[in-house]
């Protein structure tokens, strides 16, 4: 069990989402921003890398974002759906765009897990969302 | 000038909002960002520091939004309104509740200068999304 | 497998420390940076929340020094000794001193497993700077 | 006056710098987390792109540890010189390389502008890491 499922269960049910969907979400949306991180830096060293501009655009975003949806989502004491749902949408619709666009570049490795790790973050989220309806 | 404005005017109009307006919105996120910052640190050592939690907590998560938002709106090429428009969303609410929160505790200098902040950058935001339709 | 390990796998040597080393550490700076946050925000909803105050503070500066450290760490193509070095001394001064201060209040559940994230960091940067020799 | 300055005033000494080192410090650091952003997206945009491989690896380090700095160091009340010092290390060394590779693309405004940006905050992080000495 990761940090994140343990520490939520020390939390006394500040928030009212489901406490595994939300565990879930915070560990796709830590697990997407690393592997665009790395994807980035993977994707500045190939030969063909003009090709690469849009994937590497989509990244550093997909990175950014995902990076602090983690953070605001793993402060769940303070939740407010009216921060966390414009959030979460932006997490889709980037992960959406991100994994689509490593899916055109799955011939280079790094690509085909990052395609992978922003298609697991964007149905967390959608789930998350979900949730929280 | 700051080097945001020089530098949105050295892109060639990869994005069509007025580059005033957009100049104006990252500036004004990376201020609110350093002063929640700043705020945070600042409450935590008041001596009513139980009456501060909320205000800190708004803090944080408007440090984090704020500093992700200017940050995907200073890369103008790849610039997409499905994945802008809630980001800016989400500050305005944020920066909202949190300057509301900060101006509750004006006798201290740190939460009137964080209020000021938060203030500005939802009024920035809201005329970036303004321009944006 | 983690998507860090196998991202790192994906690059073509540009780095020369251990993959497994490097993978090691750049997770156990992600994990920490995590139950930093999460750390913070329990902290900030204990009844003694006076007493917690170090160790808030002490979880801030870790969540942020770990963060962008990992991030750094995993962009390994341009790897710079001269850069890395320095970024995980800080990480093994804020996680030593962090897991101390979160060891002292581990009748709270989250500052334990925060102090064992810690532990785990500090450790796992300082095996990463020995390969680095 | 920026906030950063009005903030740092209004905390009682708790930092035993100077305020006016540390403001220069923190600003310069935000200022060129700012730029690196900026002008890694005005790289990516560029027709030799392939050139700038170095430019966009530096600007992306340097913005992140730009950033995190600035944070730290904007909590001066747990002002520990056992971590910030590392850290303003850091700094000084990737403004000095990413500052260097700017200058060699004077021909970009951008990369002018972003060379500038380094070279003032590798200044303000020398003046800090002389003042706390």
């Amino acid at each position: 069990m990761s940090y994140t499922r343990q520490l939520l269960d020390t939390q006394s049910r500040a928030f009212n989402v489901d406490a595994d969907v939300l565990a879930a979400a915070i560990d796709a949306l830590s697990d997407c921003a690393q592997a665009c991180v790395a994807d980035t830096d993977a994707d500045l060293g190939e030969q063909n890398v003009t090709e690469m501009i849009t994937c590497i655009r989509l990244c550093l975003d997909c990175a950014d974002i995902c990076a602090t949806t983690a953070r605001v989502t793993s402060r769940p004491a303070g939740f407010d759906a009216g921060v966390s749902r414009p959030l979460l949408e932006a997490c889709v619709v980037i992960c959406s765009k991100c994994g689509g666009e490593c899916e055109r570049h799955v011939m280079h490795p790094h690509c085909r897990i990052c395609a992978e790790a922003c298609r697991r973050c964007e149905q967390a989220c959608r789930r998350l969302l979900d949730a929280m309806r």
